[in-house]
């Protein structure tokens, strides 16, 4: 058996994406640019933001009339009632909010603070109006068209994972996460199997997506890097037909609403 | 600039590890059997259940006299209580319990099902006596002192980073996590920083160790493939004095107790 091994390269060098870009060719130069060209068994990384961007899922908060509620949520959490609207909208429940802080579930299934949006590095007008970006609005369909024109251009099997950096409730410290995929195996199912020593395994659902989301953020950099992808190469994927939607654990197992 | 870029590695081949071994020796024997030898910039991951049987936390349940309290609450969880005995006093609170699960405050300050104790892949007593692994007593200082004697022997700077598996509260499937660190960026810290724009960087508390140690569990598997340690390379350290009890929020701040 081959040596488990796998490798995390940045792709700098990416240009300021804007909506209607062609994310696959920018992916492509970029991949290219660094020396690499795409081959079978290939996951290319992709930061939120700039998916979220080429799918012109920048608004202009000025455009955003707040409901009472987000007025008087706004006020609990110190927060700008539109950007509190934004959220709402684009989440199922509160889950909790403190000052500073506005955790919810958004629409998409996952738990998140601001419902994962976002006020830096994106573009806010020359007077001074604020943006917001929200997420794509299916990750996971976003992954899948992705991963559809990356496979046709190189003619190989790659996979696709767009990540978000997420903050943990008892851990310090952002960590990237899966929020869309497609080609790659996502929960790696284990359960049912034997232990070394013939002991039935009990806890063996594996999640790999969100340990490569969180290996691919560390080289993206979160902050002026400006390095929004990256090629993870020798991790083998099955042309699974897993999603990172599949991550969400049922409402009903939620022990901490 | 280098292109940021990291590899993971497992190093397959270590043997069964026992109470008392020389842990420095037998990674230093498995990096070499692999191929590798230890350089500047290194990071040195090892599963916690390596570092837990070396150090003797291996105990017959048949020792353990469950109190009332566990008793009741075995029978709450679906617990053998002589385990639950072992999960109270390896923590210091109960977050949630349900049938089948029982999530506490380890005495360490982070939050896991079972106080991280494992029943899973060691070694059954030959007259079906049942075992239980707990963690390390300090996994940092563990850390602290395998890096000493390995950066002892390879004459080189490398950090050492202690894994294990979580689950989470709203995402399916475990992910590797650091438990013990030496010699790592564990909290790499941009706070009051600007982003591309300007902006000042509101969330950018980057959690390396974290992230890492989800890579390396990837190649370890957690299964039958018995791979218990694995080399991280090119992912630069800094000879940071940090160390992963720094990851634990502090309780004050935490939203879901």
């Amino acid at each position: 058996m081959r040596t488990p091994r796998f490798e995390v390269v940045a792709l700098p060098g990416m240009p300021m994406v804007n909506a209607g870009d062609d994310l696959a060719d920018l992916l492509l130069t970029a991949i290219a640019d660094n020396g690499y060209s795409l081959r079978d068994g290939d996951v290319v990384a992709v930061a939120q933001k700039i998916v979220s961007k080429v799918e012109g899922r920048l608004l202009p908060l000025a455009g955003v009339t707040p409901s009472n509620a987000a007025i008087e949520l706004a006020a609990k959490t110190d927060k700008d009632p539109r950007m509190v609207q934004l959220v709402l909208d684009e989440s199922t429940e509160v889950v909790r909010h403190r000052p500073g802080v506005l955790i919810v579930r958004h629409n998409l299934g996952f738990v998140a603070a601001n419902a994962g949006i976002d006020q830096s590095n994106i573009e806010h007008g020359a007077d001074s109006e604020e943006n917001a970006l929200l997420l794509p609005l299916d990750p996971d369909a976003s992954a899948a068209a992705l991963r559809a024109e990356l496979m046709e251009r190189c003619g190989c099997t790659v996979s696709v994972l767009i990540t978000d950096s997420h903050n943990r409730p008892w851990r310090l410290g952002t960590v990237g996460t899966a929020i869309g995929s497609a080609g790659m195996t996502v929960l790696d199912d284990h359960r049912g199997g034997e232990d070394l020593y013939g002991r039935e395994l009990k806890v063996t659902l594996i999640n790999r997506a969100d340990a490569l989301a969180g290996a691919a953020t560390l080289v993206m950099g979160e902050t002026t890097e400006a390095i929004p992808a990256a090629l993870i190469r020798d991790m083998a994927t099955e042309d699974s037909k897993d999603t990172s939607a599949m991550i969400n654990r049922p409402v009903a197992e939620d022990l901490f609403r």
